[in-house]
Order: C-alpha cells, then structure tokens, then sequence
C-alpha cells in the first residue's frame, strides 16, 4: 500500500473519491456556509445552545432504538477490538447525551447541533452517504409549545433561505395508530392469534407512508391486500385525506372512530400544538394537519412533522416530532424530547434550483497585484486594507505581468484589483481596475478605503 | 443487539462515550465556535476560500505518502469491500482534491479547511482520537511569499485569541539534511553498502526531533549511538542550537558545512521567507530561525514551520511546511504546496488554562417568562424581541411559577427575564429582572429594546 518514496518512478495513486460522497469546492461551499450560518442564527435567536458529539460511538449506542438501521450503518471493530459505528442520526447521539450528562444540563434543554451524519444507503441520485443535518431540539418539557416551537423554527428557516412554496404537515402518531385500528388493524403481538391474514397497525403506517408516492388508489389495494376488509381501508383512506381547518377535522375523526385509544390525548396534543402556532405567529397556510404523514423512524411516540416543498419533486426537506421514549432506551431517568431536522443537502438543491440566494463565489473582495516584483509594497498596501476589514488576497505571482495578475484575480471572480507602482507611490496615488469592466482609476491613497468599501457596496463608515 | 421495544420491561443500553471522544456541552462549544469564527474570518480576510472533502476515504489515497500512519488510521472494509478510512490529517485529502480537479480550480489557489481528523492513537491525557485541525495551505506557487503568508496567518491568528507568549520557529528541511550529512550521516540507500555502524539522515532528524524533550547532553549520546563520531555529533548540536539573527545564522552554517547538497537553495528560500515575513508585518520577535525543528512528518520538502507557546508546556500549538511532492503522489502533473495547520484542542487547553477569551456560556441574551401560563402573551412578545435582533429564550415552563422560570434563566445563565402580566399589559409597561441582582423594574412597552439593548452592552440603534 505504502508508495516507495525511494525509487525514482514512483506509484502514482489514482485521486478518487468514495460512491455517495462529495468533495466541496469554494463556490459550492460558500454557499452552504451561508445557509448554515442563516440556520444557527436562527436556532441561536431562539435561545437555544450548540452542543457537538463524536462521529464514531459504540455501535449499540447507535442501533439502541432502531436497531433495523444497523444494516446502513458504517461500523467495524477499531484497534481495541470494541464494535464501533459512525453516527447515523444526531438524535440517537443527543439522547446519549441526555442521559450521560443529566446533572450539567438545566432543563428544558433547547440545543441545535449541526454536523454530518452517515448511511451506506445504495448510492443514487440525490441521494448521499455523507450528508448534514441541523437539528434543533427541546428536552425535558413534555409541552406541546415545545413542539410548536420547533414547527415555528422550521419555518422561519426555510423561508430565511429564499423558500417560499412549502408547507408543514403535522400529524400524531397515536392518531394514525387509533384510525388503522378502527379500520381493522391490530397490534403486531395480535396478528398471529388469528388464522385469517390480518393487518396489523404498523402494516397500515407503513402503506399509508407511500401515499404520496403511489396514490390512494394503489393504497387502497395494498390496505386490502395487507388484510384490511374494503370498506375499512376505504374508510381510512376518507379520514386520513381530509383537509381543512385543524379543529373540524379533528372533531370528525374524534366522532368517526370514537375516543379510545388514546384519541382524546392525542387530539388534545394538536388542539395544543396548533394553539401554539398560532402564538407563535405561525401563518395558518405554513403548517397544516395531515393525518396521512407516516414519517418512517419508530421512535416517535407524539406528533410528528414534515416540510415540503411542491417544487422541485424531491419530497421533504425537514421534519421531527416527539420521542418520549429515546432517553430511556439509556437511562432510568426517562425524558420527554421532541425537535426537528433540516436536511442541508435538499434545501441546497432547491436554493440552487431556483437561485434563491446570491452569495459571492469567492472570500476576496479586493486583490492587490504586485508592480514588478515590489511584493514589499504590495504586502503593506495589503495589510493596510486588511485592517480597514477588507478581505484581500495578496499576488503571489509577482514575477508575472499585471495583465496577468488581473487575469487571475479576474477568474477568481474577484471585484476589484489594486497597484501601486513608485510613480504612483510618489504621487500619493492607488490604481483601481474593476475587473468586470475593466476600467482602471486612480484614487488618492487616503481617499482609497473609503472609494473601496462604497464601490463594494458597503457601508462608508470606518 | 437491537432493544426489543414490545417488551414491558425494554433493555437498557449504558450510556458511554469511546475512550479518546468527547461530548461538547454548550459552554464549551461557545467557546469552540468562537475561536473557530475568528480563525475563519482571519482566512477570509487573506482571500483564503473554504472547501471540504469527505471523512472518509479509500484507504489508499490516505495512506499515500505516509504509509508508516496506517495503523493509527481507523480503517474497514466498507459494505461495497472497499477499504476505506477515516481521514487523518486535512492535506492528504487537500492533495487528493488538486489532483482531481485541476481544471477545476484557479492556481495559486488559497483554501482553508476547519474539521475533525481522526487518529487511533494510545489513550493519553490530553491527547483525543478525534480532534480539530484548521488549516490554511497555498498550492501552485512556489514563492517563498506564500510560505511567509502561511507563518504570517498563523501568528494573527493565534494572537487573536489572546494568546502572547508564543513563537513560530522555522526551518528548512534540506538544510537540516544538510548539515546531518556534513557531520557524517548518509542516505537510507547508502547505509547498507558499509559495515561498520553508520548513522542515516532520517536517524539523526529523528534524534534532533527530541531535543526540546531530552535536552542537548541525551541528543548527543543518542547520536554517537546512531553511529556519527562525537565530534560530529557535537559539530552538528552547536550548528543547531545557533540563535540570533536569520541572516547570521545562515551565512554561519553556510560557511561551516559548505555550499553544497542544496545548502545554498535552502539558504536563498529561508532568505526571501524571512524578507516576506518582513514584509508582512510580522514582528521579528514572532517569527525565528531554529534549525533544530525537525518536525515528523515525512512529506515536506522545503521551509518547516512551528508555534510553541511557554506555557502550559504542551509544546506545538500550530505548525505546518511546503509539501511539493504530495500532490504528484495522485497525478501526472505535480504542483508545489505549502500550508499551516493550527490545533483547535491545544490552543482552547491555553485559552482556558490563562482565561484569555470571555464568551458568554449561553446563547439567550433575554428570557421571556409566562404569567400564569399565558403562552399567547410571553410568545407575542419573544417574537417582537426576536424581531429586534434579541436573542430570546421562550419560557417553556408557563404552567410553574414565576419565581421557577426565573430560576431556570439564571440557571442556565441568562443575564436578564421579562415578564408581562394583565396588569401591566394594560399599563404598557413590562417588568425586567436582571437575575444576577435580582432587581426589577418596569419599563415601557415602546422603551424595552431600547432599554435592553442598553442592559446587554449593545449598540442601541434600531
């Protein structure tokens, strides 16, 4: 493996990268820098804290409640012979957390964290095995203003980044357990006393999940070919579909399937959760109840969110909901939590869909090209805009023409170029080209910090 | 493995973190983002440009040029059977990107790149397994300017933290070479052709690497053991521990070992980087020549650089080097590099052994408390504070006490709490408490950011 430094010819290795990884070249990442720095603003307004967790933890840590992933997840034994895997999620992690740390945190706990996650998902289009969350969440409040909270975060983001066509579903898991039990489902440790095929709840969740993909009527096929009788999968399929105002639509359900099962708590919730969003001033057309959202992962045990947009096709860009369960899956000291989770990778892609943000492609805002080879002059013409708070790369290609370093500040996509030549120099003078343009200008050298920042636009206060 | 979440009683999973990893909780990751920010800002403002590449690699790209590293890599077989790992340093994936996309990319191209490295090392105090590196390289030009750009970076940045009591040493890694050679050390190649003991130059620089820890006397022994003779061992410790000015320093050893073997390239690079340094503006008390640093890692070809502070005596905070052969490790046409690389955990063990940087331990600069759990009310005016640019906690605790909520911000460190009853709605007027003192006044409703802007130190324009 090791290339022989020694020998004249060396073995040259072929620069790759892994299938479902990317590299972030500067235009790209100034871009998701900007909107990650949009997101922690936003998270940071709220009041809520950073934390940070490692990318490697104990691979049981990890597969704990969703033991089903660990087939994605990247693991292996490390140089101690412990089984270990890359994080997969940033809730699992944050749970562990909760629960190692219960005596250094003041509860109710609002952290965001923001960072990479990884899944060895069968590589495809759009889809990555490296990928950033940003997460916001509450822990230690069992409040549906928690949960009304992070819908009210949600939105403020994606429309901060220029998104305006989305909406938030928000739904109850024990809800859409209660109708697939009116329809005739049952529990999974139901299903196998009976003879007959019979659906249980889970089944249903799963099938409804693909309604937006395939459609009621495929749904409604799958329903009856799950177990369900015609006329219940029928019936699950008007309750679930209807829209409109929050409240009539649950009072409908509440009537229809009666309030077993814990219907009443579960509507009481969102009566809440929709109360809050309203003193939130959340815009009622923002976030709507939808009792077809599924959302996949089992341990959300209250309401559960999703964002998204009609425009590209790609589905959800955010989502979330409660998990009163997940610290308990590490400590005797269980913990209500509930947040939610921007996925960075889609709303770049809708953001670069429809140019919804303009940021600049590269850091510099002004180069300052060096007269024949007097790097000295350059340098200090340099530092002396760097402490204006102008941000300056310096020529390294002194040795070159001008024509040739204005070329390259000009590919660099850089505004502004600067010389000073000694003739300039003795006359008290500064050369400006605007690279877009072309045209070059003199300006006197204390006049020059203040010509740069109003032709940069920016304010001409120092 | 996976917890049987049907069961009653569910298995519990002990909460525990890898040895060498670590949670950040918010206080600290305050303090992390800030320093992090200014290191960035300081790269911006030089022109530098941000880019990322994946955590993981396919093994062999990593362990390129520094094959002797791949047991302290965390390396697997992949779901696919590739072998992959974990990257280990940022300038091996750096070198992997300019030879992917050469077309791609401007040249001299100044990136910065902040992020996790991952190394299986011994479990030890103060040294992690997962640790932060902020690097800022230069690639495509060979000017010794870019090299002085590098050292000139790194003493802003470490300066900007508050730190003061370090120092960047410099040396070249062809003179050090050089002067092995001249006290009688060969080339690996040429050892094998003698029978007597002879010492190699990679024997004696790793000798010389353990000076600053084992001291003169243990260096010299150590030498002889290689197999140098003592008097030119001892020739070769007074070379290197030489101290003054660069100029003399040089002019010294160039007349001691003779111009020959690159001496005198070495010399002329070290010449025009102490004259960029000049340049630059960096103090000459900042920046010496030490031709003592060896530095380990094995691919640089030119200047070598390292910032030590006094105290606390955990030597090298940031170091870094040209590297021109790394990048023909990947690709037919090779390109001179050059960088600094600055460590996030040493610099946060000096900032807060000194207490040199004051951040605020939590985001909220205002708690908005709910009267009687009139959510509607303390949310109204949270989102007005927010909207005024105040970084603002909702209280989520509306069912307890005033006196409780007032307790959780303090607790949490929140400097000042509002609240907003009937009464005072009524009057126009809110009550402010400053929860270090305990004091309470009443403000009016049209004066409060103004009021509170003044409170937390702030510009007080609207």
């Amino acid at each position: 493996m090791t290339a022989d430094v020694a020998t004249s010819q060396p073995t040259r290795i072929k620069p790759r990268i892994l299938s479902g990884f990317r590299d972030f070249l500067p235009t790209q990442m100034l871009l998701r820098q900007h909107i990650i720095g949009v997101f922690r603003d936003i998270f940071e307004q709220h009041g809520y804290e950073p934390i940070e967790t490692p990318v490697l933890e104990h691979l049981d840590i990890l597969t704990g409640k969703a033991g089903e992933n660990e087939r994605l997840m990247y693991h292996f034994a490390d140089q101690g012979e412990r089984q270990v895997g890359m994080r997969y999620d940033l809730t699992v992690p944050f749970s562990r957390v909760l629960a190692m740390h219960q005596n250094e945190i003041v509860l109710p706990f609002k952290r965001y964290h923001i960072g990479p996650v990884w899944r060895a998902e069968k590589s495809q289009r759009g889809r990555f095995r490296e990928f950033w969350q940003c997460d916001a969440d509450i822990a230690g409040s069992a409040s549906m203003l928690a949960d009304a909270e992070g819908v009210s975060i949600l939105t403020e983001a994606i429309a901060a980044v220029g998104i305006s066509n989305f909406v938030v579903r928000i739904n109850h898991r024990n809800l859409l357990g209660a109708i697939a039990r009116s329809a005739g489902a049952v529990n999974p440790d139901e299903a196998g006393r009976n003879e007959a095929r019979v659906a249980t709840i889970p089944d249903v969740i799963r099938t409804i999940d693909r309604l937006d993909k395939i459609g009621p009527d495929l749904v409604q096929q799958q329903l009856v070919a799950a177990g369900l009788d015609a006329g219940g999968a029928s019936r699950l399929l008007s309750l679930i579909t209807a829209r409109g105002q929050a409240d009539t639509i649950l009072s409908d359900v509440a009537r229809s399937i009666g309030e077993t099962d814990g219907v009443r708590e579960a509507t009481d919730d969102l009566t809440r959760l929709f109360a809050g969003l309203a003193a939130l001033g959340v815009p009622a057309n923002r976030a709507i109840l939808d009792l077809s959202l599924a959302r996949g992962l089992d341990y959300y045990t209250g309401p559960v969110v999703e964002a998204t947009v009609e425009q590209p096709a790609i589905g959800s860009i955010a989502g979330g909901g409660r998990y009163d369960g997940l610290v308990g899956a590490f400590s005797s000291r269980p913990m209500p939590a509930t947040g939610v989770s921007i996925g960075i990778e889609r709303i770049i892609e809708v953001v670069t869909e429809f140019d919804l943000l303009t940021v600049p492609g590269t850091t510099a805002q002004v180069f300052v090209a060096a007269f024949r080879e007097d790097v000295a002059g350059a340098a200090g013409l340099a530092l002396r805009l760097r402490e204006a708070g102008l941000r300056t790369d310096l020529s390294l290609l002194g040795e070159r023409s001008l024509g040739d370093q204005f070329k390259y500040a000009d590919r660099k996509g850089i505004p502004l170029a600067l010389v000073q030549g000694p003739d300039e120099r003795g006359a008290g003078v500064v050369t400006i080209k605007d690279l877009a343009s072309g045209d070059q200008t003199q300006v006197a050298d204390d006049h020059l910090v203040t010509e740069l920042r109003s032709r940069l636009g920016l304010s001409t206060q120092e």
